[in-house]
């Protein structure tokens, strides 16, 4: 027989040997999604601390004097970089700062609020793809919101066993009160070929965060600024109890290790949202259970009972959407004017609303004119995001290009392939339903669909009710000039009539555009 | 400020949390999902043994009588299966059965060879889902070749942990000499959304196989099989050594450590294909490094230069295909013909290849008339596999689909909308480069495109001669048909032209028929 070879490997090593999946293809994809993951979790620290995000990126080529690629052929395997990235979040507290950076799954995102990161992942493979490439140790230094002290750590992953190797540790004092985060790292990428996407992906981040300042310097030097517009922030999500939909059989028997002594009806009321006395009493007659049953005598038969009734029960309100921050419809209005230049811009927030018990919201927009250009047949200007994070690849996979392709735009009088539109999409959940760990496109769950439709459909018909007023007053204005332009003579041949005097009083160019305008 | 929650997740944790990533959406697609990665996981097993593959699989609709699912809407959130598979394999040993079948990122995948796991998670993300669904215990039972005994065990997955519970174990006599592995376990599922697709699924498999028996009995009792239709198999993989052109940092400081005392030029010809003394010296003096330095002695700048210049130097052979398994073009023609009953059929095996270091081998094969119908305007019949797994997702966004579109059918003469066409692509690796976890779709490596493309032409140029023939041959029947018609007006003239009496030997419809043929 054939000798097979069993062994366990770590996820950190699981992840290096599956860096693809992870969006990490070659040095110009992976360029974009490092700069990508570094600058989200900046994001979410700012913002999970209320705090208007300043980001600062700068990728530099590093000196290679010692000849360390000196035969690299740079166009065909990338050249040696550096990327830093600053932000002014809430920090990292110093315990965790080695595991935060330097550990495969450790983080602080495996709660239930609405987040960019899901994984707790991007940011090590970053630092895990220099590791592997350039065979660079990370730099980080963290300071919290009011410490006395920065806290600087050089860091590599000791990817086999997936835990982090401390190399330095040094602690600076905090003159300046500083808080925030600096990350930074050399690997080796190709700028230019991932310089395009990487300005769009700011570009377009600076639009559904009109309140962030970012400021990116690029290897040449050049500094892309993308300006604050607004102080005003949208609220920040909060940690939500779990949803009695979303259950299954392992959070659960989780919850139930945690609430030893209680009875079922108080540990429905203690762990779930939307389960008050009365609604427990209610759920527990449905599900055959009996409320003052101590939830370790559950046996393994009565929690799959419980759980497939958890899920099946429907008099249960929908998911709180207080976990999520939307940007909502006047930012997003703002953004988008500004980025787009549009001549009319209109944006919707959904009603919260959810999928298998997770709470989302969608907003979407519509605009027209200014900078956007008709998109040609077949094609469709859509701007995607998910939890405020720009989407940039396999549009054509998205749930939101399939509503739209779904759409008889007709019924709006709105040509999309022709005329100067574009939409926007943003979905904010808990969870969103990813397809890929390198959040690349958004399944089609068909709640989140309709949502999405409904909001298309109430944008569009305010596109089309703005462009029928649009189209009316320029006829109007046709006919005005024609009139205008005729004034004189019909005044002349109206007093010859009459046998007066021609009047001497006629209304300048002036004076008729301003009968126009009212 | 606000205190965010750092914490550790297990990977068994990661992959619960995030079900989705790896093709288990929801309880249809799960069913799907379940039954392919266990088949899959068979399928292997009797490969790496060189024995032609008997699985057996069962889906069977779980009693509820002590009412666990009483509250279901059976249509809204699934019912509750119980799945057998039974394979002919080489069977797990017995020390490794908890692990395999009870720990994420543990098992005999993590080699280079061919394989269609790659990522030794299916067959554990199907029992944690019977596990979170169903509050399921897993049933194993295995027997390696020539075993004694049979050794049976019941196990359940601690997801917090990523750790087997042992529940149950059992040791039998194996009298008959068996050797496999059977797995069972229940779950709530979706069998008649996902019937289609697992039907769809076995038919393709059964086609890439024709070596293989599969049998599936489903939930009404209905059995479809899916029959053997040759003995002959495709050679074995075997594991092969890393290519110099898919290095990096990681892998070699690995392989460093395990090569202490070695000289640099030892250590290359030791750990690398391709490499052989004096393609050593060649690389050695092109890289700027001593072949009798130690290994040890390499610092952090000598290695990245070592994996920068393999990476770079242009002078190795391509990978050894010598890990991978063809079907080859004649097993491709024999199951494509009897799944399609074609009238034509022509098969390509391209030679090896290679992306970053990673060899490939491209068959392709394009199938006319039988059962295939036209698929209709922008559609095509196009049939995937990668390392033998039928790939039944995402269509639109694969590297096949891509070259098929790109190519212009019209200088072959083909019309793939509205004629009976239909293309099959299968791509065998030690690395497919999927894009998702659920193995659904294939990157655009423009390696693998370049391949698929050459393979494809060849297919079109065979088909289009094929067609040309067939039309040149139905014109000479039409004329001959009209010359038999008048032969015996045209000897009835003649006779009369000539003065003589009228032929009597006038051949007969039988002697014209041969003639047509010659």
């Amino acid at each position: 027989m054939i000798e097979e070879k069993y062994e366990s490997i770590s996820p950190a090593d699981f992840f290096y040997r599956n860096k693809e999946i992870a969006g990490f293809d070659n040095a110009a994809r992976a360029t974009y999604t490092i700069l990508r993951e570094l600058v989200e979790n900046s994001l979410d620290s700012c913002e999970n601390n209320n705090i208007p995000p300043d980001v600062e990126i700068r990728i530099i080529k590093v000196d290679d004097t010692n000849g360390v690629l000196a035969n690299n052929k740079a166009a065909e395997n990338g050249e040696l970089l550096k990327i830093r990235v600053i932000d002014n979040g809430g920090g990292v507290p110093q315990e965790h700062i080695p595991s935060a950076f330097g550990q495969v799954f450790y983080g602080s995102k495996y709660r239930l609020k609405q987040a960019r990161g899901l994984f707790g992942l991007g940011g090590k493979m970053a630092i895990l793809y220099g590791q592997i490439t350039a065979n660079t140790t990370v730099e980080v230094a963290s300071a919290v919101l009011g410490s006395r002290f920065i806290y600087y750590y050089e860091l590599m992953i000791d990817i086999t066993r997936n835990k982090p190797l401390q190399l330095k540790r040094k602690i600076l004092e905090n003159s300046d009160s500083w808080h925030g985060t600096m990350i930074s790292f050399s690997f080796i990428g190709d700028y230019y070929k991932a310089k395009n996407r990487i300005i769009e992906y700011l570009w377009q981040t600076s639009m559904i965060l009109p309140y962030a300042s970012i400021r990116f310097v690029d290897p040449d030097g050049v500094m892309y600024v993308f300006e604050r517009k607004t102080e005003s922030m949208p609220r920040r999500p909060r940690e939500i109890l779990p949803h009695p939909h979303g259950v299954d059989v392992e959070l659960l028997k989780r919850l139930i290790a945690k609430s030893k002594g209680m009875t079922l009806k108080e540990f429905l009321i203690e762990n779930f949202q939307r389960v008050g006395p009365k609604k427990a009493d209610e759920f527990l007659k449905y599900a055959g259970l009996q409320p003052d049953l101590r939830v370790e005598k559950l046996n393994q038969d009565m929690i799959v009972k419980l759980s497939s009734a958890m899920k099946n029960f429907s008099g249960f309100l929908p998911p709180d959407a207080s976990g999520l921050s939307p940007i909502g419809e006047e930012l997003l209005e703002i953004g988008i004017k500004e980025a787009t230049k549009a001549e009319f811009v209109h944006a919707v927030q959904r009603p919260p609303s959810s999928y298998e018990g997770h709470p989302f919201i969608v907003e979407t927009a519509i605009a027209y004119g200014g900078n956007i250009q008709p998109p040609g047949e077949g094609e469709v200007n859509l701007y995607r995001f998910a939890n405020k994070i720009p989407l940039l690849y396999d549009v054509y996979s998205d749930v939101s290009m399939k509503v739209i392709k779904k759409i008889d735009w007709n019924n709006y009088k709105l040509k999309i392939y022709n005329e100067p539109i574009a939409f926007f999409v943003h979905i904010c959940s808990t969870k969103i339903p990813y397809k890929t760990v390198g959040k690349e496109y958004i399944a089609e769950q068909p709640e989140v669909a309709r949502e999405i439709e409904l909001g298309l459909r109430e944008n569009a018909r305010y596109l089309s009710a703005y462009l029928n007023k649009k189209r009316a007053e320029e006829i109007t204005r046709m006919r005005f000039n024609v009139l205008g332009k005729y004034l004189k003579l019909i005044a002349k041949y109206s007093s010859e009539l009459a046998g007066l005097p021609e009047p001497t009083n006629l209304p300048t160019e002036a004076q008729l555009e301003e009968v126009r305008e009212q």
